[in-house]
């Protein structure tokens, strides 16, 4: 028996509380017993959320939230700016392209933070520009752009919406929708919250809505009006994912006994541990700056293959990473620590790295990396 | 304790076994353990939708498998004639104008199944026909629409698509996809497949495919030809409902330990139990033809609100079976026999019907109807 350890940026592991919680029987969506399940979902996921307006839930990845972003609000023709810093930024100008937007692309070197001047400069430069599209944490560098920074710069021009794709950052991340201005914030169920994939969420502000009325493009099963429409009666329009809304409800309700004050501290803790236990092994991060809550991506030594560390993690040691992605395979792997995770994740993944290292030949002393990591989560604990 | 039976037509119970294997740890979608697992349930689906084509499997209802039959093989101004004889008819309509079809509707009165007919009709009539719409059940009336007859028409025009949605009809009734040439069949998990919801499935064509090529249609999240190519390395293009894939896999094996022909039998046998029952209580189905193996649609007697009957059996009974929609509402109820379902299934029905009727003064001989179901549950069981 090879014990697993769902270590990976999503899908991420589910408590039991929720497997057992998803593994109840099936309520029929149009019952009356599914409304108290829907309802306290959408209102607890609007606090996750920091938000006063609905919080759409969708059927569908985390990506359906992102193509909902783009065909409800716009129309082909219609200039976007894409933060692209990464693999998801990419995604951003690919789904805006296959709906016919003119895409601006702001190039953010991989590995690092968008400035938020830089932002600034393109909007004056286009002004034509109705959307800015971004990520909260870019999944495949491990980088947090700092959406309050640009939420900032977003506030001096009102006509533009300010899109985040926050499906790796929510629950990591303290993201406040309505203080800094986000008009869509896209979440997905599989990373911070603790789900199987199958849901995407959408945070709509009234501007949003606004500017959706005058959106062409066609749409059938990601209709947010229609979608808003249902939510007066807790309904969907389509036969929603159940279970995985039972699970979400579930889910939440941990969250909110732990305290969302707790919930990102907790993020921060670990991360900062697994980021203190690489150097401590003699490895680096890859994010030169900005290093997100929720993955850390870690430079692979000269001369070792990241692939193979990562292969190597799952297939001795039963612990699932991730590798690279991109013009990152092989150069880096990634640990998260997101969600369902706790002081011995972290534990795990460094000694997991120290062995699999040591075992490639690479000289690590063994226990320098979890010597570090409870270094800090002692200290952090007793604060 | 008012103990609970789901009896509409989707969702539908699921089995304890599946239940249980979607309380499995979660498994990363792009690791190897998860290839067997899509491997496998690709595979069965095919079994099941008796084709050599491909069945893909998509994260959302069955109604975003519906899209992708629209977006990924058309063109705006295109003609489509749709076959609407109820509800399921309806939407077929809606997407296709959504994405800008040109859309021949065939009326079928509701109750009714379509005259194979009257589709060579239209296609006469139009040449410029690209594809022809239709349920195979019409959820809303429960009526099976005959795939085989239609499909001979459809042979004889080999430039038109022929697109089935399947989603109540598939594992209850026997739907040979290559046989009668059906070029996209849709199915949604939580039917017969005794699922949750949140998975849909379309098989498709090579001839379908060859019409893909020519589609420019904007889409991004349902976009086939991507789904198709992650297919050789038994991936979907973004994080797919992974619990629910695993839940499919077991589904499937059920199934396949079943066997086809007995599973069709046992839903024929149940839906034929239902329709005696309910003639022995003195009421009547509503389909005038071609009542399906699904769901059994049943006319409301002179004077008692079909709402009232279903609302009765809820909150009395316990038994979640549906309504009447749109212009059937009030006038139907309407109770499933799909997917997890068995002979006492049929017995609680039809027995929570006699005496919900009694109950609201309707003369009922309590027992009339259950022993009639008994009486060919017996015989067929023998048989």
């Amino acid at each position: 028996m090879l014990k697993r350890y769902l270590l990976a940026p999503g899908p991420t592991p589910v408590p039991p509380e929720i497997l057992l919680r998803m593994a109840m029987p099936v309520i029929h969506h149009r019952a009356p017993d599914f409304i108290p399940i829907f309802e306290s979902a959408r209102n607890r996921l609007k606090w996750l959320y920091q938000t006063n307006n609905d919080v759409l839930i969708l059927t569908s990845s985390g990506t359906g939230a992102m193509v909902a972003s783009v065909n409800n609000f716009f129309n082909a023709g219609e200039h976007a700016l894409v933060v692209n810093g990464g693999k998801f930024g990419e995604r951003w100008t690919k789904i805006c392209r296959s709906y016919g937007l003119e895409v601006n692309e702001l190039a953010v070197e991989w590995g690092h933070a968008v400035r938020p001047e830089a932002i600034e400069a393109e909007l004056k430069k286009d002004p034509a520009i109705k959307a800015v599209f971004i990520q909260a944490v870019e999944t495949s560098t491990g980088v947090y752009h700092d959406i309050e920074a640009v939420g900032e710069v977003m506030k001096k021009h009102k006509d533009v919406l300010f899109i985040v794709d926050a499906i790796s950052a929510l629950v990591a991340q303290d993201l406040k929708t309505d203080a800094w201005g986000v008009d869509l914030m896209v979440g997905g169920s599989q990373k911070g919250l603790m789900l199987p994939p199958g849901l995407a969420f959408l945070s709509v502000s009234e501007k949003a809505w606004k500017k959706a009325e005058g959106s062409k493009l066609p749409r059938f099963y990601f209709n947010l009006k229609k979608e808003r429409e249902g939510l007066h009666k807790n309904q969907t329009s389509f036969t929603p994912a159940v279970s995985l809304i039972a699970g979400l409800d579930e889910a939440l309700l941990m969250l909110e006994k732990e305290g969302l004050a707790s919930v990102f501290a907790r993020h921060a803790r670990l991360a900062e541990a697994t980021r203190q236990a690489v150097k401590a092994i003699g490895l680096n991060t890859f994010p030169a700056e900005s290093p997100s809550n929720s993955v850390t991506a870690i430079l692979a030594p000269e001369g070792i293959d990241g692939q193979a560390i990562y292969k190597t993690l799952r297939e001795k040691y039963g612990v699932t990473a991730a590798g690279g992605q991109d013009k990152l395979k092989g150069k880096v792997f990634r640990i998260a620590h997101l969600g369902y995770a706790g002081t011995f994740d972290v534990i795990t993944a460094v000694s997991a790295i120290e062995m699999t290292l040591r075992s490639m030949g690479y000289p690590v002393k063994l226990g320098s990396g979890v010597g570090a990591a409870e270094e800090l989560l002692i200290e952090k604990r007793a604060s």
